[in-house]
């Protein structure tokens, strides 16, 4: 399984306009982080799930899981997408600590922190983070089970480092330059496509 | 200098809904490549020139071009790439053959047709463009000038890939997997820049 963790930090986790998505904490960064992990030419990545933890106002925090198995009816361009996560806030806008519901979309809500999510995916799932001075990606081993971390337009801060570091997650690097987040989704996605061709 | 040249075969060469970018030919797809092209985190990139053939109703054909030296005030969300390419066809939409103008957005648009911008670009340049059976990108011997010509979700046309051939362009792959085209115009660039660190 490969998983993708996005720290949305300023993204709504309420109902919000589809006509200004950069309004709303940034939301259409969420939304082509999710093209960029799940879809192909023509078909969906069935082995991928997307989480995007959002912590802007006014209900944080939830996590947002999309889940390429389990995805129905929703397409890539970001309106669409922004769509259904607006469904999904609304309906999980009053969700108790960990309580989640999975709408019709197949798009999971939970309320629940980063953090918790973290914490959930190291017990099983080689958990790494993108950093301009990590290990280069073509140089990893990467086990079965992967989950890539991502921060957002604001990156990821140095609290959150430590928490990661203290779950293990390596550090990885695409090299010097300093890629949109939805750009690191399709480039992680890429390189381990190259590396299970090969395998 | 780096360029793509996506041949949008049914994006609108009229003025469009901005609720709507798939239904106007597919004009997410080509607002998102335009994305993927141009904007690194927080910059833009100023030696890359990002072209989109329109071909869709009904003013075509029109190529609108985005030079990363000259944009201004354009966003990288779709729907505000959308409203400037609207923009820019709603200026452009009487232009006669061969004519251009360039907007205070720094967008061309031209009336002029894939076939005709391929023809220019090969005097000058070494063109490349995606096939599943093409040399492994990570192969290639790339000059100083390159141009990556894409298709859209139709794919090229033999017809056009005869054509790239008469232009002696070469054809590359990514690996087994069948990207978006957004996706191929991101990996282009993170390929070709590994290239550049290493040289």
């Amino acid at each position: 399984m490969r998983e993708f963790i996005l720290k949305a930090s300023k993204a709504f986790t309420k109902m919000f306009r589809l006509n200004d998505l950069p309004g709303a904490g940034r939301m259409d960064l969420v939304c082509r982080c999710v093209t960029n992990a799940l879809w192909l030419s023509h078909a969906l990545r069935r082995d991928i799930i997307f989480h995007a933890a959002l912590e802007g106002p006014d209900r944080p925090p939830k996590i947002l899981s999309f889940d390429g198995e389990k995805l129905v009816g929703v397409s890539l361009d970001e309106r669409n997408i922004a769509s259904n996560i607006c469904i999904a806030l609304e309906k999980g806008y009053n969700l108790r600590s960990n309580e989640e519901i999975e709408l019709p979309s197949g798009i999971k809500i939970a309320k629940k922190s980063f953090e918790q999510l973290v914490k959930e995916k190291s017990k099983t799932t080689q958990l790494f983070y993108l950093h301009p001075k990590g290990k280069d990606i073509r140089k990893v081993e990467f086990t079965q089970n992967v989950c890539f971390i991502l921060g957002d337009h604001l990156g990821l801060p140095s609290a959150t480092e430590k928490l990661l570091k203290r779950f293990n997650a390596q550090k990885i690097s695409l090299g010097k330059i300093e890629y949109l987040a939805s750009n690191c989704v399709a480039i992680c996605n890429y390189e381990l496509d190259r590396i299970l061709e090969l395998s």
